[in-house]
């Protein structure tokens, strides 16, 4: 049963359910969990867009909403924005004066723009075909965006003198782009994928064996969503503008449209409300 | 000019050379020295099989002998234990209670093993064809060795109770025993990459995105070199029997013919002394 | 409700209760819990030297026994070995090579002996005024003793060269075997407080402000306690004889008055059966 | 001699040198090298209010100037940035969302104030007695100030939910300022004292002695000069404020005047130009 959650109380329902208990639970990586948690909302049983859900391990699978929260934003809380940082930020150690190049300015690529910036990097160098995506990872945080068409490592090199970025992320999903970031980093670099992914992928060690190369990837395992939620809340991170599109419960077939469409639509994370 | 070596002083000549002063010796990454330092003997110029020879950067490329330690023993120290050490064990974060699967047992997956074993592992599983050096990995600390051509992770699945591994060291150099490194991992493990690869490998991410990996590759830094020579100066840590021969310098051409024939001669480390 | 555990389980109850889900819980720090956990049994309530008891949050507070693991033995994991290792080896970081110095020879010290042994410290230098004690810390591991009524200093310097110790575990709770810790390492050393103390310390911080120090302190969070009843189950780490005497319920009394008299009776930790 | 700097190179003359091979040295703790380096300068010979200079160790004590740092600036990474970075920010861990209590805002600890800025905390909260140097403070970037002679403890606590606040920077070199750092932590929280003690001061383990708190020491090893010199070079780090006068060399006696009143003068840093 529920011990933490009250009647009335406005939650997040987190992507990431956790039995708090098993080995893995015990360590805090959630996403990990051995014992009926892990990605199951969405995944082995159904989402959320409903009026009413059951939702598993209740305790640790939401977030009060801390007072102020426009709810909207905090739908950003319940996947991308930990996703991002934890999978992305923390895993590859963002430290301040390093250059980060993120490849893929999709939500969750524009999350991981916003949640590096906590951590005062040189550069944040974008990398997207989209230019209105390019443009909004600017207005997230992103000093320099490459047109994934044009030489992108030349323009990483360029920025750091020849030497490649400290770290890189992994933000599509696909076997080339994965690749790219593996070939824009210095010696010691950090590669974090992000991407959920469908194909392997070719490593070039003949080159990277050398290099003091890391590699991570992961299932986000929202431990880091309380305090998440306190920055979105203080408005020391601001993510606002990854929500483009905000629909009734009424008009779910014409939101569901703008998100299937956006190239044309300029859709990033679309939110209903009901 | 030297500094700090003296007329007299017997030393290891380290595979690994360092300015000091470049940004990244200043982190104490040397094997990414930017200023003519790193991998220079034995790679950019000749090696060291000589009686005399220039050391580049003489005060961090050379470490004195400690009292007592036997000359033959400290060439371990030259290149293989921090290989191991560093870029596997350090690398991987082996910690006690840990399942570690080493694939391949040459000299510096044997060097794995010893080192591995100062953090108390639970099991070390080492993998290799040659049922002779399964034999000298049973010798240094493993606990169980699995015949590469037979079912490796089934043999991994039954240890870990159908987890996986918690850590695996890659210390072949081929594509295949990269793949199977990234395999017999648990969520959350760990690849540690010490051989040296001519050709790419295949990155599963298509299984491997949500399962928490973390892959490292490496050049050895040889920071740990003092620490390492004192380990095995005291006997605690035991790596002689890595050494299967021993030449005079008039018997080189019998030692390289041994040193290029390890099926039949048995040999792994061939030592020649002065 | 418990979730977990069924009817017949044979459980180590463990000092350390948790909700799960508070801040602290979400990072494993169970020993700070929030909501009504961390330490309680015997402190907050009473503790379980009982035929029957009601133990709070269940799941996270008990530890089913691995298969063939001593019920004695286990009693040491309600307790000492998970504070040894997390509050004293894991917190000062104790490294292969490291001289490790142990002021104080009770269970506590004697468990820390142990524990720090996993990680292959060149030297375990244990301080106690009680020769019974510190014969014992020599069964366990430690490979120098030193009655503390002699010149500690002056012994440490001697071992290390007059660099001093990497790491020292406080296990005695008095304001000048604090002291004693702080003075007896090299720069850049570890200090990790395990005792209990009643009263306030000196800290010299006019000579330790410029020498790298961390001092950490810590209630025990039992993050551990399923990896240590794995290595305890396996034979890794042998703790038996920790365990002086062993009595039945109904020798309690005697079992108290042999506990009272530690100098007498030479107890160590003194296990009940039912 | 010289390896790396050329006659005409504009440098900063750390105040820490280094022999580069050590076995600190080999770790990148500069501040503490066995050879002859560490703080030498201004210590055990002159400092460098001086036309001409002879640097002990040159290429690992001095730092080439980026293009367009103003040589004033500069100065402040001679010691007082980097100090409050790695003795401060660095040894405390500061991260996103955190809250910091700074003690003192002298030179050094307004220096804290920038650098913990880097790593987003939530709150950065500095005490002092000196109304101009709260100001300051605010300028550099805390979002709360409070008066040392008022409730400190209360302030903290009001801030942070009754918990106490997760980093305390002791940047002033009392007792009582160093006690009061470790009243105002959360359970788990760290301090980093960076101040210059000439007293023992008392460490209260009856309470903390449960709270997993961390204290860490330490004089500075300038290993991140180099990134801090871009990070000021390139306007992510502004620092300017902390340099209240500037003199010429034949105003060197008014400049020492200034900066023995700071309270009449408002002097922080006094830069002298020749």
């Amino acid at each position: 049963g529920v011990r933490d959650r009250k009647v009335g109380d406005r939650v997040v329902v987190s992507c990431i359910s956790a039995c708090g208990s098993c080995s893995y639970c015990r360590e805090a990586r959630y996403g990990q969990c051995l014992s009926g948690g892990g990605w199951v909302l969405g995944h082995t049983i159904n989402g959320v867009q409903a009026e009413l859900v059951r939702v598993p391990f209740g305790d640790l699978s939401t977030y009060v909403l801390p007072v102020g929260l426009d709810p909207g934003t905090a739908v950003l809380l319940a996947d991308i924005l930990p996703t991002a940082y934890e999978v992305g930020v923390l895993s590859a150690g963002v430290s301040p004066g390093d250059t980060v190049v993120i490849v893929g300015a999709g939500p969750v690529g524009l999350a991981a723009v916003a949640t590096a910036r906590l951590y005062s990097p040189a550069h944040i160098i974008v990398v997207d075909r989209d230019a209105a995506r390019l443009q909004a990872a600017k207005g997230l945080g992103a000093d320099i965006t490459l047109d994934a068409a044009t030489d992108v490592l030349a323009g990483v090199q360029e920025v750091t003198g020849g030497l490649g970025a400290h770290v890189a992320f992994e933000a599509v999903g696909l076997p080339e782009t994965f690749e790219l970031c593996t070939t824009v980093l210095r010696p010691g670099g950090r590669v974090a994928n992000i991407g959920v992914h469908g194909k392997p992928a070719t490593l070039h060690l003949e080159s990277l064996w050398i290099k003091d190369i890391t590699i991570t990837t992961g299932l986000v395992d929202t431990r880091t969503t309380p305090r998440l939620l306190d920055l979105v809340a203080s408005g020391q991170l601001e993510v606002d503008s990854i929500i483009t599109h905000r629909f009734g419960f009424d008009e779910m077939a014409e939101a569901y449209d703008v998100f299937s469409r956006p190239q044309d639509s300029g859709a990033l994370k679309v939110v209903m409300f009901r």
